[in-house]
């Protein structure tokens, strides 16, 4: 089996976990198969040239900033080739550039244009393990670029995608994906397999566990990816095409954003385009604008609803401002929370929604908002209900079973 | 003017001393020049990297060695063009491979094989300062590799001689050449300039300024180098090519080896091709040989000394073993001094050695050997009258006027 795996920052985080890293790998090896590893720079060590550079300047250029914090993810993969080494397995380092990476040239957070398969599987054909620098790339002009947040989780499942393995791992420090968040409620359940879109909706809605463009990208390459934990030997969690999981749950799980923040206009104009100037406003201002509701109000005017990150809101606010004389009042809410279930199940299912808002009522919470999809149902609530709004809908659908 | 100009890593060894570069880069700048600068890692920092290694192998593989060291010297580079930018100098920071490095493929210790002045001169042209990380390149097959020991010095001459800058300079901890070592002569006087030639003959010697590989590249590319102190203002020393120095002294400088031990073998058979043999398994064996003296003895016999580093003592010591019956008798001394009078002005003089050993007597220090080449008189003393020795002669040709 070809497989890449992928070891981030708190795996890879001293010299002994490299080490643990290179045992893993070698269990790989010694089961037959081909492995490629991806890994991040050692935990730390990004931050820390973060500060450097911020030593002379708030705002270092981004050129620069990609030439330096690129080096910390050579210095993990040199490392950790040196290691397998020494327990004599055969092993090439390479740079993202020596991976044959090609991103565009937007420093900082660039997208891959390209990955030439050769240099790798080359390697791979000789049965080196080839040990790539994750996160970066370089441009068609040769310059040095890295791949913004999660970019090592990238890296990995691009060049899955380019050389065609047969399995993507991607390792952390958690067993997989939940059901929902165990800290909040400990029945949650590991996931053994889980739809794309499904990843797509929980990831967004702030399970950590892979970046959203990573899972794009698989999803997209079809790339089969699976997620588990460094630190043991758990099975982790499938994330694959919807086509592949035979027995489809209605709800797959429950995520939690308490990250989002609510603004609700009041008597709004009932005129053409009156909305899509206001969003235009926001959209100018750069705010992400996630949930949208309209209601219709009093006297033949409307109410409008939407929810926009708590770091952005008072960015919200001044934009908003302009458009004082079209509506007649305006709140802010700082403190309610989104919680959405998710579940490709649904698509087919009726009274998905229902059971949710008889849970929640149930419960004495009030919604504040509804919004749905496809496959999620969104509810915003107040913030100090929250956690108990996860836990009964996360009973109400069973998924402690 | 163009100007390269090199940074060790004592120069660069923290944040505040980067800055402290900038603000002597933006000096030059600001009078005009255009200016290129190599720069080291940050010290420790190759240290820190070679012990990580360690961590997991005695012997490392080269090629992942080269990947991983060659992380330090890009730190510094777009650290210090971050620190330019941020004074409103335009600057690149770039590796060896975007300044257009190419080595051969022998890794730890490659050598440069062409430099591609086109990525740095386009910068230059564009009134940007390049900021290149020293001490790297890349194979034609874009390994990475790096230069060994000095490598960044290696680095500024290289690239000076590519772009056919008007001086190189190398900036260290100290103010540039003297006539001797001031911790064992305080009247030793820093040189105003010096030649290739003496440079090398001192470099070799133990006056610790410049690689002999920098010294051999500059006077072959013809580059113009000074040496001086990147903590102070002051003028440093010019190496340059003889013709270029009007007033040649007849002696520049007394250097001392103390890491040389004396064999001597006694009454060694008379015939032909001996020498050979035995100088053969001593070159087998990997030991350095330096001075060679063969002295007519006894009945036909000769006496035969060299020095050998005492680093190699031992291993010379079992490559004569094989010779035991070609010689009467072998002595091995550890506690000798090698003291050397360079000068290109000797060429042209007479009583040059005649004046040394008149010196030397007088302070009753016994001459265990004598060695001579074009610019350079050795001789070979007990180690504890070796300080002593500098002094007498370095006061005899009056270095200290």
């Amino acid at each position: 089996m070809l497989v890449v795996q992928k070891f981030g920052g708190t795996s890879v985080g001293d010299l002994d976990r490299i080490q643990n890293v290179a045992n893993r790998v070698k269990k790989s090896v010694d089961a037959g198969d081909q492995v490629v590893v991806v890994v991040s720079a050692m935990s730390g060590e990004t931050n820390k040239l973060i500060d450097y550079a911020h030593y002379y300047s708030k705002t270092p250029s981004v050129r620069e900033m990609d030439l330096l914090l690129s080096s910390g993810e050579r210095v993990t993969s040199a490392l950790l080739a040196i290691a397998l080494q020494e327990m004599g397995i055969a092993s090439v380092a390479m740079s993202g550039r020596q991976a044959g990476i090609t991103t565009d040239g937007i420093h900082t957070k660039a997208r891959i244009e390209m990955i030439d398969p050769e240099p790798i599987l080359r390697q791979t054909r000789n049965g080196s393990v080839v040990v790539v620098a994750g996160f970066q790339g370089i441009t068609q002009e040769g310059d040095v670029t890295t791949l913004g947040r999660g970019g090592s989780d990238l890296t990995a499942v691009a060049i899955a995608g380019a050389i065609k393995a047969d399995l993507c791992e991607i390792f952390t420090d958690v067993d997989g994906v939940y059901t929902t968040d165990p800290r909040i409620e400990p029945l949650a359940k590991k996931l053994e397999k889980i739809s794309y879109d499904e990843m797509l909706e929980l990831a967004s809605l702030g399970a950590k566990v892979l970046q959203n463009r990573s899972v794009e990208m698989a999803k997209k390459l079809n790339v089969k990816l699976v997620t588990r934990n460094s630190f043991n030997e758990n099975e982790g969690t499938l994330i694959v095409n919807e086509e592949e999981i035979m027995e489809q749950p209605i709800v797959s799980g429950i995520a939690l954003d308490k990250n989002q923040a609510r603004v609700t206009l009041r008597g709004v104009t009932d005129r053409p385009g009156i909305a899509a100037e206001i969003f235009g406003a926001l959209a100018a201002a750069n705010i992400n604008v996630d949930m949208i509701v309209q209601n219709v109000g009093d006297s033949g005017k409307t109410n409008l609803g939407f929810t926009v990150p708590k770091t952005e809101l008072i960015a919200a606010q001044k934009a908003i401002e302009g458009f004082k004389k079209d509506f007649d009042s305006v709140d802010f809410d700082n403190n309610i929370a989104k919680v959405s279930i998710v579940g490709v199940g649904m698509k087919s299912h009726s009274g998905v929604a229902a059971k949710a808002f008889t849970s929640l009522s149930n419960e004495n919470i009030n919604i504040l908002m509804i919004g749905t999809s496809e496959i999620k149902i969104s509810v915003v609530v107040h913030e100090k209900y929250s956690e108990l709004a996860v836990r009964s809908l996360h009973a109400a659908y069973e998924l402690d079973k």
